[in-house]
């Protein structure tokens, strides 16, 4: 557990960097990042470096005892560059290379690009990959950041016609897959195939999962090339990525696979304001973020990175880039710190050192103001740094709960709504919280990861559904609990032949008739449930456990398993985990959406989201008797209290 | 009267086929439509046919003694098509081509493809021209399917030029007409016009509308390509196309002239989704659709087809294409068939026999599962099959009330709304819904149709007044109401010198000075009336029937003609409607939004659209004592009722 | 102080010409406006000129004894330049060509369609330019109308390189500047630079904010073609240009610099459905306008003209082009030309004479019906001629309220709003409103502008401090209000090293120590005001005369000066104004929204802008014995009075 920051030391005169480390290690922070946007300055023109001061902003930090994350610059290509190779510009859904000016204006499939990049990262990793400051590499920078995955340039269309030929081998079996004989769209060849893009209604949705698909995998591609190169010229360093919170459009588990560590930039303030919050929410939550959507990211990098995981970026203050971009409560900078360390970071570091009075983010804030003075979270980091010691050696076990979760599920919901707010990611954060009201940790998991130790299995969004797993769910002797359209699509994104829930029928001995997806304000009412957005017709020989006025099934269960044939309203989600819980010995509290616990290792961390203070005796039985290493059972708002587990 | 369904053969193995056929005859099935987008499958290269296996399904479903309609393929050119023509392509209002994947991608106005129709659907009308099985042909399928109706392709505008130049014979003709002195638009010659597309504001109405008069006879145009080959190669047999609800962007009328049945496909879920109506009502007919909507649109298509038409898709469960997809009340398939029946259907054809579990309508329900169960729709349909007999022979006759409708008038309105909500096809439903809440039947005509016979004339939105349409209502002996805006253009799309109504100054002794165009919210009082949207300030002698608390004459009333100055509230329009029938002496009623009547010859038929029970006699004096020939008084959800008329 | 009318010969039979200008004089108006579309029937082919009917047209008015202004006609270059030099057209932000068929469709860097207005202005300013009915010349019409300041062509290009080589002359000077270090932005040259368009995501905002800088250099330099042939060839004549309202996308104030008049285009119907106001104000306001929204721009363009100006477009009736077009209030069009009147306009000209019957602005209303009939504002138009003689004499004089309008920084907060509804023109007009409702007049001016004289200077959006202006301001001896973000950016769109508000600093002693953007519906109570939009976070050693709940001031005040840390509701600001108007002696009175006064020499005019009558006598202290020369104390519904002030 540890502390970073980030740090541009090209923005600043070099006569301020010595004090500039010197402050940091005063503030109690051991790693800084630095590098990621540099290119323009290490290679001010081609083939041309300048070396020297970043030669000497790394040992200026090195000589402060700081750690550093050096990373690759490839997500700014330069000037030259661009006007020297137009062809690693991305090209937009209508045919337009995107220009120059702001950063991530490269196309991931260029391989004119993907040289560039060898090219750059070599040198770099060749100078600096066994210096002993360097401790770690990032490569480039948020991937997807401002929808970036996607490009239809000419280089990403032959790469998918690539990439398709590999997987069908032959064009008929394409055509088959994606069922090509509706409305004459049989292809003769695979040089045929195009993006699935400005047709003029809907393109197939196998065509649009299959180029999700590709696309998703470019983008380890084009990691790969920069992970490979670092491993051989920086041996015993760490390879991370700063992922980004919301972001969806590429399978992280994947890419996740090539790195040591997962990291990522959390902006609470910005992410409530962008996601799906009704307004009582983004206005209850404004100065704090939202409790669950920040921890299930935790959960979910966790998961990625295999235990190893930090936030890289983590908000200190207002920042520029959302629709409205207020300061957040005070002390709530160390409280999200804690949040991130109870769910078992290796280290939280602060977006950014200073804020640049230029440029597209001179509205940021740092822990420094433009005039160096702290700004707010300066002194909320070194609190938290003075804290450390109080749960030093508590090590993240395994949470009681996993959420399954799957990027291609996600596509195929964004593909095929059939009800237009059907989103995915909400619906599985919707579980999570469900979760989390009960005082539960949770492991957020790809379903390929290993099931056995979990007690209770939540599949929210799980469309397709993998041979094999419903054996593996049955091995672990888990509980599981399935959502709607769990099992309803074949890989091919076919209607399975038994319909849905296709293979997950291996679990429990339902079938789904038909599906409606339901306006908003259209309530169904069953008994002291409500169902929106989605209803299921269910044909089953269960009795189900709740049903609407109109006789539909909702909920039907077996000894292990639990089917939701409807978007769960909060109170159904309650009423099914709570049962399950109960009868598995799982201990629950009934939280208010304000307050948050989580385990790690021999330390349970309480958090108050609220914008009030708030009793932990009012919550939890006993909490005036706890064994408190942080804080105690009063919770100012954005309060942390932290106890050793008897 | 019969039942029908749309068929794909060539989804599904060819061992499945005879069954099908046979579950088809079983369910009351008499006409089955196929083939429409099988181009790839009968031509899957260029010049080499596949025939055996449409052969085989055609002779397979006449063999369960099924009719066909066999639909020409056009609509989804196959790739190999566009990659050896790319000209074909319709060109979007960027310039950009439209890209294949999906379907209707082609331009009207490409000869080029033109040429390719005519070739596939002569060996198409040679090869099964005389097939006994062969009942009908169907041209193309759902023209303006996903805003098709306009390309600016090359082609297009030089199709424009040649049909100006053809109207207008001298550039100062068509500069006089549209007034290009304003703004210094005039032409010195055709070859300088192009479509009325990218400029910096909006373009000239008159060079607007002329675009979208061009547009429409495009689509003629290119019909008759294919029905002068099909008459010419296929004797006997009728020929139709499938128009769709809410598609106003080609004039259906033109383009009936060239058909022997107007067909259409209709969606009552999907149109109430998407049009208009206020939340309130999409709730209270979430799974009965609006009750007017798709009877105006039968009502229009029986004037479309001069009397002949049917619905040749009837939605039979939840589809896929709107923003919401909620299944339909248990009973409502049927009561959506006996109410295209009762308005005097020739046949009601269910789209689609079994669900595709591929591709974009994986979601479209069909009369079966995709794992070939009924679905609910089925058991419906074999339900009205049963009860045809009850009303054999019943054939529709002129009903009391026409309607007027007329497609550039609805053009005009898009051009010119002058007030943003002024939305020519609501007026003209609204103005229908007032008709049918009186329980009238009305037929839906286009104002050159013959009117002797009709008591009740309704003109809402007859913006363009045609010469001796004025002459041609007086003779008719009957009353008239026009709506605001009649009269208000010349066909050159000008101010008429007498100023609006123009020429109906004949019918009526009044001009309108000057209108106003009211934000939503805004209402003007007048009396017991409410007047939104629209007001337009009168001159007349006449003494206003109602006028607005700042003095505004909004009903002017002669002994056979009615203006209405404004956007009629329902209470003006039903005081209005119910004076004239009392003094005709048509009788009417006061029926609720959810009941309503349609006489067919001998038979009256009530259905009830709400999703609660309704007693008859609450709404029908003498209600229990009817001649019941399917259902009685009492109206369950979705219930029907037909009685001979005494 | 004189009426006028806006005519357009080329648009009726000459048979009509000269008993139009019979009745306009006849009506009392003294200026009639001509020309300014007519391109295509002075030069109907390349180098063919037609003067005849122009010479005619002219003659026929002067003849009346009628005042011309005749304008160039370069708003509307016909087809054949089009064709001739496509690279007039201005090039959309997709790079593409705007088409011909409507207006403006020109960029303003084209050098060839400068040389072709050159062209055409001078050969029209040697025919006319010593007419003795030529008073005036318009250049153009309404630049910038349609969002037509920005063309990203070729040309645009081009000289948006050759402007910042002049600005910056080393690149490197630029690179600083603008901060292109960040994200490795940085160029090796000027001919690197592109405009800022289509980046992945926002562009620097320094790199736009010198972009917007160039587009408005090039209308001032477009137009400078223009006005030095014109008074090269017309000696004594004034030249104008009509601006619009709500167009702040070039500096009026630096093309102002070049006109002898400033006039504008007063539509305040229109303007009211397309601005920022909440549902109810538009709806309370509805036939009326908003009473300070016109006001405001005439106070603007009394400071562009330097104190001459006029209203050259007045709205007479319904327009054509909001969203919603109501009728103004019987009275209402009398009532704006008063207010005008008031202000100091020099001239009152009504758009159109007469209504055309076809074209785009068919539904626009004139003074008179297109069958030539009076519309209703003839009558209004004519009671204002007659009423004229009553404040015969009246000068103009100095307001004791300055308030600073500065376009650079309505540019910068839309560049950097930080918060979505951070809307420049509404915070300054919201700071007017509030001296209004004082009962105070205002000049708007530009911070260049002289200050002594004022007791009472408004800074609401000073975002660039001028270096200078705190002298000038002490100099005054004026109070002075300074908005949030005062100073807050450098010229280079720097946060200033000593933070915000920078330079302003000098004259008030606090530091922005960071700042939030508030979503809609949140408030921060501050005792007796509410903060909405804005807050910033003050170090100061001053105690704020107010501050929220969570601690922060938002009111500071020194002996001279005020600083609003917030977005002030308007009791905050009312609270402000009047704490300092009691103390400098200024009387003020509490007016409510709808009743509006304005002082022009001896005379004081009050107008009723509400739908119901008001009684002076309820908001101003002997309104019952003043000297009325207009009017009484009872105003009716767009009433107007004005009486001499003793």
């Amino acid at each position: 557990m540890k502390l970073g920051v980030c740090y541009y030391p090209e923005h600043w005169p070099e006569a301020m960097w010595a004090e500039d480390a010197k402050r940091m290690a005063e503030i109690g922070i051991r790693q800084v990042r630095i590098g990621e946007f540099a290119w323009s300055r290490i290679e001010p023109s081609p083939g041309i470096f300048e070396w020297g001061w970043l030669d000497r902003a790394i040992e200026t930090l090195h000589q402060a005892g700081l750690h550093i994350v050096l990373g690759t610059p490839t997500a700014t290509p330069p000037k030259w560059l661009i006007d020297a190779h137009p062809d690693v510009l991305a090209v937009d859904a209508h045919g337009r290379p995107r220009h120059f000016g702001s950063r991530r204006h490269y196309c991931f499939s260029s391989l004119t690009y993907r040289a560039e990049c060898a090219r750059i990262v070599e040198v770099l990793a060749r100078r600096y990959g066994n210096h002993p400051a360097i401790a770690a590499w990032q490569t480039d920078n948020e991937y997807g950041c401002h929808d970036t995955i996607i490009s239809y340039s000419n280089a990403a269309r032959a790469g998918f016609r690539t990439w398709l030929a590999a997987k069908y081998s032959q064009i008929d079996a394409l055509n088959t897959a994606w069922g090509n004989v509706f409305w004459s769209m049989e292809y003769r060849s695979f040089d045929e195939i195009d993006p699935p893009v400005e047709t003029v209604t809907e393109a197939n949705p196998a065509h649009r999962q299959d180029w999700a698909r590709f696309a998703s995998d470019e983008v380890a591609a084009f990691d790969r090339v920069q992970t490979d190169i670092l491993r051989a010229h920086s041996p015993g360093r760490d390879v991370l990525h700063n992922y980004m919170g919301m972001f969806t459009a590429f399978d992280h588990f994947k890419l996740g696979e090539q790195l040591d560590v997962a990291a990522w930039d959390s902006y609470p303030l910005g992410f409530l304001e962008q996601a799906w919050w009704p307004e009582a929410t983004k206005e209850r939550f404004l100065r704090q973020g939202h409790p669950d959507f920040t921890a299930f990211h935790h959960d979910l990098y966790r998961g990625v990175g295999r235990g190893r995981w930090q936030v890289i970026e983590q908000q200190p203050g207002p920042v520029n880039w959302a629709p409205w971009n207020p300061a957040p409560l005070p002390g709530m900078v160390r409280a999200w710190t804690w949040e991130a360390l109870a769910h078992g970071a290796e280290c939280v570091s602060y977006f950014r050192w200073r804020q640049a009075p230029f440029a597209q983010e001179q509205m940021h804030a740092g822990l420094l103001r433009p005039d160096s003075v702290e700004a707010e979270a300066a002194g909320e980091a070194r609190q938290v740094a003075a804290e450390l010691a109080a749960v030093a050696g508590a090590t993240t076990t395994k949470a009681p709960v996993a959420l399954l979760f799957d990027y291609e599920a996600i596509w195929a919901s964004q593909i095929q709504p059939q009800g237009k707010d059907y989103r995915g990611l909400e619906l599985l954060i919707h579980f999570y919280s469900a979760a989390r009201r009960l005082g539960l940790s949770v492991d957020v998991v790809h379903p390929s990861a290993e099931l056995s130790g979990y007690q209770l299995i939540l599949c929210p969004l799980q469309i397709f559904w993998p041979e094999g797993l419903s054996a593996k769910i049955k091995a672990s002797g888990a509980v599981c609990v399935l959502g709607p359209r769990t099992g309803s699509k074949t890989d091919d994104f076919q209607i399975p032949a038994n319909l849905a829930p296709g293979l997950a029928q291996e679990l429990i001995p339902l079938v789904v008739g038909r599906v409606e997806s339901l306006r908003p304000g259209h309530v169904e009412q069953a008994g002291p449930y409500k169902v929106t957005r989605w209803l299921e017709h269910i044909q089953s020989d269960l009795v189900p456990e709740a049903y609407t006025a109109s006789g539909h099934g909702i909920w039907y269960q077996t000894d292990k398993v639990d089917y939701l044939a409807c978007w769960p309203e909060a109170e159904l989600l309650d009423a099914v985990l709570r049962r399950r819980c109960e009868a598995l010995g799982l201990a629950t509290l009934s939280l208010p959406d304000g307050l948050r616990l989580r385990q790690r290792g021999a330390f349970m961390f309480a958090i108050n989201y609220e914008a009030e203070p708030l009793d932990l005796c009012d919550h939890i039985l006993g909490a005036d008797s706890l064994d408190y290493v942080i804080g105690g059972p009063d919770l100012p708002a954005a309060g942390v209290a932290a106890w050793r587990i008897n």
